[in-house]
């Protein structure tokens, strides 16, 4: 790892503010080498998943440090979790504009430090680099699977049901409090649907839960249908979505009762980072056994068929026509 | 692999330009899913690096795409070289300003295929976004090196031989020519030295033939003085390069006979991407045997001492003090 950051002294921050993230891994020796050393047991096969975020793109540019660490480190677990694998370790490359100061990186740091302990992961390496630009993250995360066992988005078959956990469409509504497009006056349900937006929980656990059972999955970051979309462009093979069955947390019921065209931003929504999977109608069961002991929610909203395409339909059973499926940031 | 880049197709830049990246790499599922999936053979570990560029820090802005691709792989194939790994896949994160258009990221793709042949190596994930700043990029590297056996920093001996591979300098002469800063009337010198600074070629063979050897390796990344004090300080000893053995390329050579105070660039410059590493005395014909074999020139530059620091001694056996030994981009 190295750092070429003139301004807050050339080896302090990895020394000062990132090597300590790095403790309890041995293969990052404590971020003095060239590269990370990392282990692979018998039996299991690596997983690794990279994503970028940009200040103005991807997260708001006064959100707070703590927050954008955990947002990065989360989309990326939530995109091992649709994999089915077990996080491990990470590495991490930030092009830091001069805004983001000491106290900056140490409060971004913190955040980082956080969610290592939640979610047990270390970091083990990356690049600090300086940009005249907005903020640029880049996170590479490595996990573990059994061989063979990683989820993918291809194995969906016709007649499996069509299963997402948790509550859909929060963080999009999130999403429009923080940009004072919508208000809410309810406190609690105000900071709930935040919540969703700023600090995703991705479905880490039951990812490998789903492992061996589900025939498909994928995380839900590009919006429900989008990402269902995939699943069946994949599997060569179309889905069809009950409206109904979409689960809602109790604040965005209420949202969408007071402005029921806010409902279609459920559909088209990201940021959820909820897990969306296919199963065959025999194992269904095993899944809800798995959940229960985790005590994740999960919904069968729709079933898989042989004609391509994702269609929605509404409570009396007629197809929805929807003007967006895809993604959107603000 | 996602790509949320509206301006030119969501999904084409990955089907069409990178997804063909990644054919020879089956874990990488034609970058359709979430993450990658890598085998690692029993006996083996997994060494993994990450580096980000910006435009106008670490390239200049209107360096050629192709250029650009391979420094961006080559930097990261030097890091792996470093630690004695051989290179297997990797990851590619790029946050593209408007003014990089389709034509320009498929000559970047074309730069990453050529190189992909040359070193043998395979795209397998990602994520491409849109940034309102400069072009930035971070690449994850992964390789794997027989269990226990990485190059580390942290090894050296007192009396270990310093050694570094081709010839030191070139780059940061050739980067002063492509600013316009130095002058060369030699056609072909003036070629060598930008192609030195252009498109570096990393040790990638040497370094798996130093494993079990060298008691310590870095790659000549900050320049030469910085990097060998990166040994030391990692194995709590100091070093005395002799100024006379540093290996220089005819044409840094002629540059240095013309203009001598450019002789400082030598021990400051980075960007060769040339191993720097240690071997004890013993153990030295060992590694000339097999750099003859890959027609790599090694020379021997110093000794590993017990007092910190790195001395430079000039012909007559006297220190030079050294003014600057940091990393220093344009």
């Amino acid at each position: 790892m190295t750092v070429n950051n003139d301004r807050i002294g050339e080896f302090d921050v990895i020394e000062d503010i990132f090597s300590p993230l790095s403790i309890n891994a041995p293969g990052a020796f404590g971020l003095t080498d060239d590269a990370a050393v990392m282990s692979v047991a018998s039996g299991l096969e690596m997983v690794i998943t990279k994503d970028a975020m940009v200040a103005g793109v991807h997260f708001l540019e006064n959100d707070s440090p703590e927050n954008i660490a955990k947002k990065l480190l989360r989309t990326n677990l939530s995109d091992l979790a649709a994999m089915g694998a077990k996080p491990v370790s990470y590495l991490l490359a930030t092009a830091w504009p001069d805004t983001c100061d000491v106290a900056w990186i140490r409060r971004f740091a913190n955040g980082l430090s956080e969610d290592q302990k939640k979610y047990n992961v270390s970091l083990i390496g990356g690049d600090t680099v300086k940009t005249s630009g907005p903020l640029t993250l880049s996170l590479t995360l490595l996990g573990t699977v059994e061989t063979g066992k990683s989820l993918r988005r291809n194995g969906a078959k016709a007649g499996d049901l069509v299963c997402v956990s948790g509550t859909i469409g929060d963080a999009a509504l999130g999403l429009l409090v923080a940009l004072q497009k919508l208000a809410i006056s309810d406190d609690s349900e105000k900071k709930f649907l935040l919540g969703r937006y700023f600090v995703p929980d991705p479905r880490v656990l039951l990812g490998s839960a789903l492992t061996g059972i589900a025939s498909s999955c994928i995380d839900i970051s590009d919006g429900l249908l989008a990402d269902i979309g995939h699943i069946c462009r994949q599997s060569n093979l179309g889905a069809v979505i009950e409206r109904s069955k979409i689960p809602l947390s109790p604040a965005t019921q209420n949202v969408i009762l007071k402005d029921p065209a806010l409902g279609e931003r459920i559909l088209s929504g990201g940021d959820d980072y909820e897990l969306a999977f296919t199963v065959s109608k025999e194992r269904y069961s095993e899944i809800v056994r798995k959940a229960k002991i985790l005590n994740i929610n999960i919904s069968v909203i729709g079933e898989m068929v042989c004609e391509t395409g994702v269609s929605v339909l509404d409570e009396a059973g007629l197809k929805i026509s929807t003007t967006s499926n895809g993604w959107a940031h603000f």
